[in-house]
């Protein structure tokens, strides 16, 4: 942990069962772009959207997809800021994915060019905005913490590789946290997205740019996700097992929203794009051999990590273990296809990864990165 | 608490010791007006800022006071407004009051009247003001907590009463807390500022505005405080202490700002004005009696309460009034001359305020607001 450090989290977070409700307070009159996923109108999440919001909802866009990929977003794009009729304020009603693709279409290029938007993205440095249009988000898992962080993730399937949107416009104005939007979320999708949760927080605690304020949010949300998932997967319909989740998967992203991820989330890109996993198994599967490297590395990061497993660090990465495996989830690489070697190499090539570098383990493990994964 | 809460925090939070060189980064450029208390030239800080900010510093108000008294603020603010060689940014050095008497000064009413702004405060109603100067706040106590709240406490001691400023504007663009400017502050401000923060934080617990975040943050900071603060009265110059009280104050300010304070303040407020007592220990002496209150009106409080506590709130009481005797401040109403009879109708009249509405207690105790406090 730094000596100095930043903390900056400019959301205005509404958060509650019938929080959403309030959207009409956010947007405040303007003109509202809907940017959702393709079941919301059978959902009928269209129809509360529209009575909610009158004659100022006028577009919908719910052809979006997991993990977003340049092919489809540069159509949207397009279509969006050529469109005339385009609202004023976009309203992200999704997942993580959904609340990605609203925030590439609130960055404007000059001529509304994806292609000139890529090109920035690919060089990897900060740019200014020629145009931006306010972004509400309004997550319908209790997961991906988009809703508090300014950054999104664009997929290039072709290329192999993803880039990060990342600007300070690119903070949400608004997230509203309802909930009970989550309470028709299948169990995989469910679980998937509470153990997203889960990385978040641990992810922001093993991290060189951890502070004690995303401390103290990821400690509350990693202990309430351990205590709540499990419970939450013989119970779907439980409204308290819901709010206690969408709350620790709020201040996961409050946490993370100022340190990033680290080395389970550098490994998940991979298993992502080339083995297809989604994204919420990818970054957590490998969270207690991970735990397992953090532990004993740096005595104030233990401290922190002992107060999410009542002191005990010794035992933390097989209880870890324990709870993702009662979940249904493996921990090991071979359960996904992935031979030791393979998987060695993978976590040799993660530490060297922009998200990689941020564990605080990267330094000390490269010399016994090559080793196999047991 | 509520089932549908908003937590919202834009200040931008730069921590940590040789923090204050970062106001550079925060300033970029733009001229200065610095707001200070009288003794900061002495000290040298005066000399360090324009180390740091070279010609930009343009201006220093160093004519300030505690709990700033519309009679000063007055002409403070016309010259500020008057002048055209004021800063474009404020930059406020000091406890709450310097960073109180910055806020009043940020907000420009159309012709630079103060008249005119005291009558829009006595309104006590939302208004759009004119012009705003941004606010950097550099606090050098800990405990104010204002560096990231959007309020200040304005007197008006010959009318009797005090106002308070609270404006979406009046939020700091950014907090710069550098614990190592607290290192000369001596024994009693640095004991009352610390008795603020727990007030502080105590008082977002025992909240009908209280919201998991919030609580949170507030868990934090007292355990802190009570953790720290009779150390740091045995050690002045400890600079572990320092930091772990700055942070402490930090989160305080981070709960209250959203939940506002309670009874304590609301009693406060007449020990200040009729009593003379500074403001820390003015919110902090009744902090048992108010507790003892809290407990058993809301198992969800009881529940937050008890995790400062160590789980045990039946005592809870009686080791927090211990704890703040054992610093050399009474908890008892007649060390300050109140006799029983005048603080059971200080109590009953601050649970009516407007702060005391806030507290969890405040209908469930009106019928016993007129029994003597023991």
């Amino acid at each position: 942990m730094n000596a100095t450090w930043r903390y900056h989290n400019p959301v205005d977070v509404q958060f509650g069962s019938g929080a959403l409700g309030y959207l009409g307070s956010h947007t405040g009159g303007r003109t509202v772009t809907v940017v959702t996923f393709p079941e919301a109108r059978g959902l009928g999440l269209i129809a509360r959207l529209r009575a909610i919001l009158g004659t100022a909802l006028v577009q919908v866009i719910d052809r979006t997809e997991p993990n977003p990929d340049v092919a489809l977003l540069a159509d949207l794009y397009q279509r969006f800021w050529s469109d005339g009729q385009a609202g004023e304020v976009l309203v992200a009603v999704g997942g993580g994915s959904v609340i990605d693709t609203a925030k590439t279409l609130m960055v404007g290029t000059a001529g509304g060019s994806f292609d000139a938007l890529v090109a920035l993205l690919a060089a990897g440095k900060p740019f200014a905005p020629d145009r931006v249009k306010p972004l509400i988000a309004v997550p319908t898992t209790a997961g991906t913490g988009s809703e508090v962080t300014p950054w999104a993730t664009v997929w290039d399937r072709a290329a192999g590789r993803k880039y990060s949107l990342h600007l300070p416009e690119t903070w949400p104005k608004a997230a509203i946290v309802d909930p009970d939007l989550c309470e028709s979320l299948p169990a995989g999708p469910t679980r998937a997205a509470g153990l997203d949760a889960l990385s978040h927080a641990l992810e922001s605690i093993w991290n060189v740019n951890a502070n004690p304020v995303s401390d103290t949010h990821a400690v509350a949300a990693a202990r309430t996700v351990i205590a709540t998932l499990p419970a939450l997967m013989q119970d779907l319909s439980n409204r308290e097992l819901r709010r206690a989740m969408s709350l620790a998967a709020l201040q996961a992203g409050l946490a993370f929203s100022n340190t990033k991820t680290a080395l389970a989330h550098s490994i998940s890109y991979e298993m992502t794009l080339q083995h297809g996993l989604p994204h919420g198994i990818a970054c957590s599967f490998t969270l207690p051999m991970v735990l397992e490297r953090a532990c004993g590395i740096d005595p104030a990061r233990d401290a922190v990590l002992a107060r999410i497993f009542d002191g005990d660090l010794d035992r933390a990465p097989a209880r870890l273990t324990d709870f993702i495996e009662s979940i249904g989830v493996s921990t090991r690489f071979a359960s996904y296809g992935v031979s030791d070697r393979d998987a060695a190499r993978m976590v040799a090539e993660a530490l060297e990864g922009v998200r990689g570098r941020n564990f605080i383990g990267a330094r000390a493990a490269r010399p016994a990165a090559v080793e196999p994964i047991a």
